[in-house]
């Protein structure tokens, strides 16, 4: 095969080798989620497209599709593992596909999920209506694009860690994320740390590991 | 002499010359106050040292020395111009030099001023307590480093227009004020405009041909 | 709805919620058009294809559509604040689709609006025989690219407050409208501020809070 | 006072406030410490000089320097919270300023610590024989310059969060800790998120924050 | 002709003219490719599109087409030259057109070669199991996007000559390639050279030259 | 000697050999000067100090310093060539520095100078005031920081080559020069050319290579 | 109309005003075409299409097109002008369109023109056969992307004003023409100035301007 | 001791542990050379001070200084290995730091050197009158600044590895060393691999690794 599954990962680092379809053809991912299905791995497929989904659900049956989160998702058994749960927050309707994808991913991962949408700073009286539900979180992603400063507002609310995803939403100056992620690096809330722009999938990986912490 | 005085920019744009010390010699900006004090003009300096004050004050009695916000100012007569005040709002300590900045320039400028500091973001509820303040100026000036949120917060609680003033505060990927002048530029609230970092001069320029307006 | 109207945020900031289309599908543009006329919303859809018109014509009888703006207006009736008027001065042709962005918000923000278009710095002398029309402004709105002199140019030469619009127009080391954004940024002129790249809807915005002051 | 102590901190977001020392004076530092001894409050300073520690240890007797690190620290008593230990791992000799920054505000915030230091992939072997110490932390800081590849490695190795710092420590075309920046934003390990360049003490915070989950 | 083949350049740098295809219509490459193949000249195209392929095998009967790496190769006889061969080592699978464009290119400049895929520092274990193959090299290609560590942790365990390749494999803080490309210019092993981003042809230039020596 | 006189270069580009001081010690500036002076060469030695020229005085004897400048020249006869003068415009007092080391290296190579300073287009009437001047030259050299646009300015009202010049004049996002670079670079007049930040000497340079021409 | 042409133009500034084809419709490069041919005025449109070489030869009889360059041209009558020719030397056979940009213009304002193409230093030896027609020039155009060494080569070698046109021809790590654009602005030669990326049209405008001064 | 030596270095990558003192104080490289030392290990220390030595002379009796290239060296005894020699070639006086620590690591590390400067492209016939000795070495190592074009030009006359050191020599747009190294990357000449700015020491250990093939 033309990939070698990391089939050990899972042991080693508390995350499952998973398939990040940018850059693969229909073909190559719908060969992979076979293949993954027929070992009895659950599959969760990132950036994926239409056509992409419409090959997977041939030979994986009951393979779920997230066409917002652009993901693929197949678990042969569903359980809750952590805790808590993990708070997924996002500042316009424009970053809920990155926020989705931090959500399935989490999901995947057996974490539960609350999500709190469309609440940055422009109103940020949205925000303080659903404080209550971010801060029983027992870890907190933020998702903002453009000035990014919800992951500071967040952070300086809750005393719960908080993984910042800068989003590419925005035009001219946003330099496609740069300036979100340098909001989120210089946060003057000193527990937010930051993934890269877009990056739902890396923020729910490591909320998983945080609230599967006994 | 060295430097042409622009002495009909007043007339022309509503601004005063004014004396920008760095790059100059103790020598030059004492000279140069002097020169305006006997031909009746009022004097701003910015970005003065101790040094640059001793040598002013021996030229023009009753100079007054900010020495936080760097600047020298003599006015030969006092008066308020503007329906209403400006307001100077800060994140942080360490902001408060450009701040100050900006306070002196628009008080020489004849501007009513009100000055809220230390209300930034990692601790918003600062910022609510004095926003009463705030909305009641007729234009807003906001100064803040490191991620520089709090001028999209401002921008969405209040109906006047906000002139953000990225500072150079912070470390690494700050890069020298990079991270909140790009924060700014990408507001989220839609009445922000943003000057050059640490520009507390500028925005104070800004702001008093506003508070001007009939 | 996939969105949450920020119904409250024209009271709050003085500037209605508003589509922003980029990044949105034709359908959802026009349910959201749909939604705001049926509440008796007046509605400003910006980023806006062809296609997009065509879609909400259907549900918004009367709908006004700016091809070179990419904008949809509709307002349940006309009124005009503001004391005095915006201008809008533009220095190329290539710049006309961000000045009419901003003369069509700056519009539909019940301003009345004077533009100067195509009086760039190649050939000043355009400019000095519209000083009158720009002087009389209460507040200037100035949309370049390239190097993005005019702003600089104007902001010397009017005492009213001065908001630089960088557009992208250019190629090679205008890196998408950072030259002009940078020039503006630095003004030797006092009284400029500036808002994001191509952003002449922001640039109203401020421009009707200013306006708007008595 | 010229700050205003952020006294409620340490309830809203389980980290107290700190002082930060760069940029303030001597005799500021040194002022505030005070304050906060008399306060009964404990102290943390950050970025301090030897100048500093003098004339702290005049004002809170049983003041800690850790002339490394750059702290300075004094707590009224000592209690270890959080179920298990933070490791701080770090690549070279010259990040162990950064690290021990790191390691100090951990302590301070209650949190047992276990540092590795000098096991960069310049001698990958280093890092296999300190692996067991490493993998049974309940979360993991990650401190590195120049190409900053030890927290992708350590990532791959470990099934706890890793918070990576990228340190400034280089020349050329590391431009300030950028490299390393970039290298741990890029982490092909899915578990790992960034703080700001050189910040060890965000880094600390966020372990704690995590270590004290139950 | 449109371009001047600079025929003497193998006698002078050891590297014979080769066609860069990007930014050439498939009517020119197949034109050069006939007049390379009527001199007597071996032919190497990069970068070449499936249309490109069709073109030139009308032309040159017995032309090789490698889809992945982008090559159509053309030897009018093997050889073998190099007292070794050239490792190239690649971290995952996205890297391997990159790969592969150093692979057809050494083999085209008459290197043995082995390729040693898919060993990322996500897993690196995977390296180990293949550290043999790349000790007896007598000069080791490696290839990684994001953060490009695998060049550093190779450059650590090896005493020969090691040529980074950055490749733009990634997104957000990638910035095309440049996070691997800083990591690998800032390598702390010190035996690692560099070139451009994707730029497997060059590398194997340089490799090829270096394994010729006798 | 540690240096290599390329003493055919004025032969082969018209221009000698220049002693460019920055990064050398006192000792080896007046060494090479004193060489130069011994071998009947005319000398100018750019971006020196004031203890440069203490050392170089004792051992070329006349040899004249423009503090202003950085300059040092000495000539063994005194000629004008060129058939008329290089006009050298400069935006501000602060710019003059640059505009200076133009003059003297445009002087050293025999060309007749006009100089016409602050005359920046904050206040553009002092430019039209001049603009005789100007318009009269073969050549003309405009520096200007900040926003830069004096170049763009000045070549729309001018038939004559405009070499731009950008200084690093200003703070924050003028980033050391790079505002006026990308200003000037990207000038919307179409006769403008542009040489590095700070480079008064290679204005001078090609300013004198055209206006030599017969 | 929707473009002011700046008639005036050609007497103040010696360059007559031209078409920039980029951004505008095939109809209106058309309409602004057959405006100019009615106006008796010489045509130059730049960065054209086929399409809207198609639509300007219906009403522009006998216009010329240059696919390679991209160009429009048609003069009413022909002339030479200059005292000598304008030699245009390009690196390789990609910089080609933009040295043909150059020629076109250059003709087309009334230069000799002679082309030395294919001459970068990857064989520097193809440079030196040409060197007569280069040095005999009286103004020199070099094009060159990649690392734009050929500027600094061409600007040792001759004793004419060398313009420098950095291309964005290369990939990676040459950011679209930024590495060719560096290079240029720091060339050890020192008669050498720069103009935009690709921008042919501007360096022929300055050449023709320097030919013709007499 | 504060540094754990990587003892197994040498055999592991065949480049033995080396003192890189920039960071260091004075104290820690004396006492980490006078360990070495006392183990029978030859030492080198790179980026020293003149008091380093001063202290280091004291403890290694026959300590080496090369105060150009700022290095300190020591070798039990002498012995030369590697089938030819090391050519390093530099292009301007400014370059000679650099280029000297590249030759003392090289000779350090057993390696014949020639060293040829100053002969960069402002004047190339330098160049071609020295490319016998060049030509002939086994690898040649090509250290330049501002425009870098030097390793370009080499790099096509040569039948050998090039590794290109770009320096930070220049000012202005040459950010630092980012030109040359941005060039010497985009070297159209094939043969040629980069590493750091100013990094002749990381130049020197991959020549001697090529250098020692046999
Ligand atoms: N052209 C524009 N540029 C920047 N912001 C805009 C523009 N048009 C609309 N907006 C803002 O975007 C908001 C809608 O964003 P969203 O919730 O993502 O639909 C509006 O309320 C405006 O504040
Ligand atoms: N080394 C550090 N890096 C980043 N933030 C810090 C550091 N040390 C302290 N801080 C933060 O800075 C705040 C004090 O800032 P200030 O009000 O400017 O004195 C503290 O409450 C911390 O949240
Ligand atoms: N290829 C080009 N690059 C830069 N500027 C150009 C180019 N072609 C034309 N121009 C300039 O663009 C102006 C026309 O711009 P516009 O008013 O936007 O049509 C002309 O008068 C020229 O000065
Ligand atoms: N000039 C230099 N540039 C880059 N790396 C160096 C230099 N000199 C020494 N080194 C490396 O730095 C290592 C020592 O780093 P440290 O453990 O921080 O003292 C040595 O083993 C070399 O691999
Ligand atoms: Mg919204
Ligand atoms: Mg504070
Ligand atoms: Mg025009
Ligand atoms: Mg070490
Ligand atoms: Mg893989
Ligand atoms: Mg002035
Ligand atoms: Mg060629
Ligand atoms: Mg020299």
């Amino acid at each position: 095969g033309f990939a070698t599954l990391d089939t050990d990962r899972m042991r080693r680092t508390g995350l499952p080798e998973v398939i990040y379809s940018s850059g693969k053809t229909v073909k190559q991912v719908a060969q992979i989620a076979k293949r993954m299905y027929q070992n009895g791995m659950d599959i969760l497929a990132t950036r994926v497209t239409d056509a992409m989904f419409d090959a997977v659900k041939e030979v994986v049956p009951g393979a779920q599709y997230n066409p917002l989160a652009k993901t693929i998702t197949y678990k042969h058994s569903e359980k809750k593992t952590g805790k808590g749960y993990v708070a997924i927050v996002a500042a316009g309707t424009s970053d809920m596909p990155v926020a989705e994808e931090a959500a399935e991913t989490a999901r995947f991962l057996d974490q539960k999920v609350e999500t709190v949408y469309d609440v940055g700073v422009a109103g940020i009286h949205r925000l303080f209506h659903k404080l209550e539900v971010i801060r029983e979180a027992r870890v907190i992603i933020v998702v903002a694009g453009m000035e990014g400063a919800l992951a500071s507002v967040v952070g300086g609310l809750v005393d719960k860690p908080v993984i910042g995803v800068p989003s590419s939403v925005g035009y001219g100056a946003n330099f496609d994320g740069l300036s979100a992620l340098l909001s989120m690096l210089n946060s003057c809330a000193s527990g937010v740390s930051v993934v890269n722009i877009d990056n739902g999938f890396g923020a729910a990986c490591q909320a998983a590991l945080i609230n599967k912490l006994n």
